[in-house]
């Protein structure tokens, strides 16, 4: 149980684990903090949060659990803001879509605290933000991995693990560099694609009428360049090795792919889509057969 | 009111055809034509089709109107076998996702009925394929394009254009080449790019682990990869020159893509994302807010 969840951001991510640990009664108050007093207040009509503040070190006093789940780029400030005003028991923890630079943060910004603060990454989302979006069943049956470092406190990593869990998550852990190059692969690279294919689309000279002629699978495979620019130029940023390495393999499989269609291999295009076809429907059937 | 429509090919798009016409009561009889039994039989025991037969020459026996709902290398094949068995007034259409190839091959193949023949490409589709994948509402308020040639048969025309418009379709009319180039940017590179990207990861070392952690947003931006592999073999080899431009435009953006990244240009990163979200949120507020 928590006493006092501040969560530091109150958006789509940090919005809907308040709400999950509000429905599962694992949480006494939530704190929420940020910038925008419009979404705050909406968060707090919404039952999401208690009450907030736009003061980070106001909004961790006191409070057991922390969630820092605002940008990239914005976390090293708000590590910094809250160092000073945490309880001797206070567990920190994030949800950073690229775990180096946050750990290098923390590290650097949090102190004797660091040792409670567990790097975490629920694998969860969708293209929309702020407190509005929020829903509770968000991380219901999503994986949530944790990277904590080997001076991470094992009864903080527990307390992390045990909120993610109640909120329906299936937690593991990894290392650091090794997240880093999973979400590269699975989240930061196909990001770039959608955020890359409509931007081409968008200028060309006939953009409105394309757009007009394009159905559903444009649909679904443009979804994620909807996605908050704030947040995924910090991505960029942070993760960029691991996402330049990612960006070059599939450079080189287009290349392949555009000379085996120069080539009308017909043979060899059927092996790629059907080699791409098999592995797609086979991770459909084993990781998202439920709800697809 | 189509007396009896011949259905060659009963898969998705043909199958949804025929559902849609049953059901605004708009055809009398529906004759089915394909390969496998099993999937002919599957579409009698649905009510999709009332009989079938393998042959293309019975099938369109008799027929007022023929859909050509095949993959685009069958085509040349079908349009042979049934030229010498069309009535003076069948009216043949397709649902081709390339039309150039689809013209030239009924010019070739169709002689004098070709004046009857009206290239069409319904904008609309899932991942999945086969009659049991059909359904009658598949083409509420899609785009299909015709792509009539001048010697086309005002008749003709406006036949097709009213049996698309029975199943609630949009129909507009374009000229072939426009029709492949549009096609290339929205549909045909988006599926390469997916194939690709499925590809590319199943291609590595931990592709098995990478697949577990991958949430969401993969999963809708993937969906495209789970088509049928002849289908799009035969749409890159029919559509080739104009795909190929549309992969050269895309190449060409990723690489200045990457190179911003490289160059941590974050204010040009934010300037893409943004662009791409507010050109792709556009989009889905004028074409399909509707359904998302």
């Amino acid at each position: 149980m928590i006493s006092r969840l501040a969560v530091i951001g109150v958006g789509l991510i940090g919005g809907s684990l308040a709400m999950g640990l509000r429905r599962a009664a694992q949480v006494e108050e939530i704190v929420g903090c940020g910038r925008s007093t419009e979404n705050l207040a909406t968060a707090v009509k919404l039952g999401i949060i208690d009450r907030y503040t736009h003061d980070v070190a106001e909004a961790v006093d006191g409070a057991d659990m922390v969630l820092v789940a605002v940008p990239l780029g914005a976390m090293p400030g708000v590590f910094a803001a809250m160092r000073d005003h945490l309880a001797d028991n206070t567990v920190i923890t994030d949800a950073g879509s690229s775990k180096a630079i946050v750990v290098a943060a923390a590290e650097q910004e949090l102190g004797d605290a660091f040792a409670r603060f567990v790097p975490g990454h629920p694998i969860a989302g969708t293209e929309q933000s702020g407190a509005e979006a929020a829903f509770a069943t968000l991380y219901k049956d999503r994986r949530v991995i944790l990277t904590p470092v080997p001076d991470t406190d094992e009864q903080a990593i527990s307390r992390v693990q045990s909120m993610w869990e109640h909120c329906g998550a299936v937690v593991t852990s990894m290392d650091v560099e090794h997240h880093d190059e999973v979400l590269a692969a699975t989240s930061h690279l196909p990001h770039m694609l959608a955020f890359g294919l409509v931007d081409a689309l968008a200028g060309l000279e006939e953009h409105d009428e394309i757009f007009q002629y394009a159905a559903g699978g444009f649909r679904d495979f443009t979804r994620i360049a909807s996605s908050n620019p704030v947040m995924w130029r910090d991505i960029c940023l942070a993760n960029k090795n691991a996402l330049l390495k990612m960006m070059a393999v599939y450079s080189n499989e287009m290349q392949s792919l555009t000379k085996v269609i120069e080539d009308e291999d017909g043979d060899r295009l059927l092996e790629i889509f059907e080699r791409a076809k098999q592995a797609r429907d086979q991770y459909v059937d084993s990781v998202v057969k439920k709800d697809e």
